[in-house]
């Protein structure tokens, strides 16, 4: 049987402070310079989401995409949207939310509850010139 | 020589109604929603065709960008385009044209048409929330 | 106090034919071409709603968007997404659904659901390509 | 000499809070929900900046883009950017950062600034889905 | 009769200088900076043609888009697309080719090539940050 | 530690003319049609580079995006924006410069200077409808 990829991409605003707690305020602020602001800034980030499996022959589907969207919205997006990620997301607690950071944790929520459909890749988008890609590596 | 994927992207506009004529029309509407409208419903959608190969070191091209226009136009998006993708189109017949189904049906025509080129990806975007991806697995 | 204008935008997928009943067949196939297809085509349309007004001191909104999406929504777009617009529905029955004739329904609808908020301009975008405006005129 | 207006787009990069400090904590919940959050969200903002003349006849430019872009970063950008602009901006101190009280309070700065030359429409975008225009008016 | 504005995007691809042949090579230089090199550079425009008018009864269009599309494409596109709008095209002899100088010049040959429809906004962009507008005042 | 894939675009604006010197002007003519106007084209080229690593401990990074956009401006941005990459850039002399050959081109002088950061993909945009993408293979 076919092996295709379906995407879907999702979208939330939120806060953030690029920020290690392990370090000085002044190693912080020379590091990550104006995304270290301590009242934060924020953005409309975009999460794209992969799964790739055999379309199953009855529905002719891969995965619906409803069930993609109601398990990253529950796991996800319901819990950063309109959110400070530094402050409001205990499973984010401590960790310095770059955008790195934040895919390999969305990765962490997303595959295990999507299973046994297999999570091929997530993209997550900060701003129109920059996005990270992640693949459980 | 080095080797490189060319992405050409084309656009159709197309009806189509999700439906599996093998289950009842209330397992259809349980299964697919509003999606299996009877009366149809459209979409604007995107093919997106990736051709990887070397470097002609004759022309600069892995391949003109014309020939995979003038391949995928003949061998598709002339056939489908402004068309009712379940009753117009002899080669979908009694395919259920989800996205997955319709990627694979392409794939199908388009890979022998541009061979020796070697097609690795299509890329079907039915919104701007959802595509799916196929490379022949 | 300063106007200010508030753009919402939603969307809907539909199929549609463009045809005038009052025609011969032949003379629809002249005049429209392959827009004209007997088992319909279509489209991911785009409607844009932009509402102007003053200020409220309260609130700091012209009107909160999510009242706009509730009306337009109720109005509109749970009427025609995922439907056949020459077929689904009753108030565009008759109606060449042109892009130009689906905008001026639009604004019969919405005008006065939205009132006493001032509807200014509706945007319908029905491909990448193109789009109409209405004002009211 | 022909009127001609040049838009030129700007983005930045904020947090901000929706909240009415004249108004109780549990008004401002009731009124703006999820955009009320007291630990901040934020957005990509991007600012459309239009500007209408006569074409001289030496530059063949309304206004160089190069001067536009300098006020307006003076003016608004290097102010806002990466700023929770509920805190971090003088000029903005007590307002509540709806899109259209921004929009006014940033025409306030730079349509002065950027006399003779005429502002005839700021465009700021907070996301995909939504915007507000102002001219003064 | 309700007034509809219809828009159409139409693309071209051209190299172009800034400059003004009454100008020293010196001022040039200093006025248009890396835009005045002398080698040229380029651009993929993006025409954006809005007509207004009455929807005709019969046909439910104020304007067949095909009609915008073979006459602009006469008119502008198919003389500037893939060319040196400095010097391949001889109704811009002698223009320094700003966007507010091209956008005048292509009104001039568009708005009669068009009429009795009336044409009303022209969009001219160059990138994606930038664009003027020109409604033949 | 998470493999995580980092992209960055920027963008450049440039003239160009496909063409082999080795070949005859009629034969190039043939070959590349409009895309070969001896007085040259251009576009608005988009550039994005992947960088793939571990997340820095420290830093929460791959790495600083800001360091990825140095090493991009002063290896290829600042030498091919606003410039004929035939005529202007002494390490493209004597290049046909296809999209192709000049992304190989580009991959050669990013790869080192941004290492031990290991490029992955770079993705070069020519128009709204075509790309290619090289992973130095």
């Amino acid at each position: 049987m076919a092996q295709v990829t379906v995407w879907r991409r999702l979208r939330f605003n939120a806060a953030h402070r690029v920020h290690n707690p392990a370090l000085s305020e002044a190693e912080n602020k020379r590091l990550f310079g104006k995304c270290n602001n301590p009242n934060w800034h924020g953005h409309n980030y975009e999460l794209e989401v992969a799964v790739k499996g055999e379309i199953d022959p009855v529905i002719g589907y891969v995965i619906d995409l409803s069930t993609i969207k109601e398990i990253v919205e529950r796991e996800v997006i319901d819990q950063v949207d309109h959110m400070n990620v530094n402050l409001d997301v205990p499973w984010l607690s401590g960790v310095n939310p770059t955008t790195e950071n934040l895919v390999v944790r969305f990765w962490e929520r997303i595959a295990p509850a999507i299973a046994p459909a297999q999570l091929v890749t997530l993209r997550l988008r900060e701003t129109e010139n920059n996005y990270v890609e992640y693949s459980g590596e």
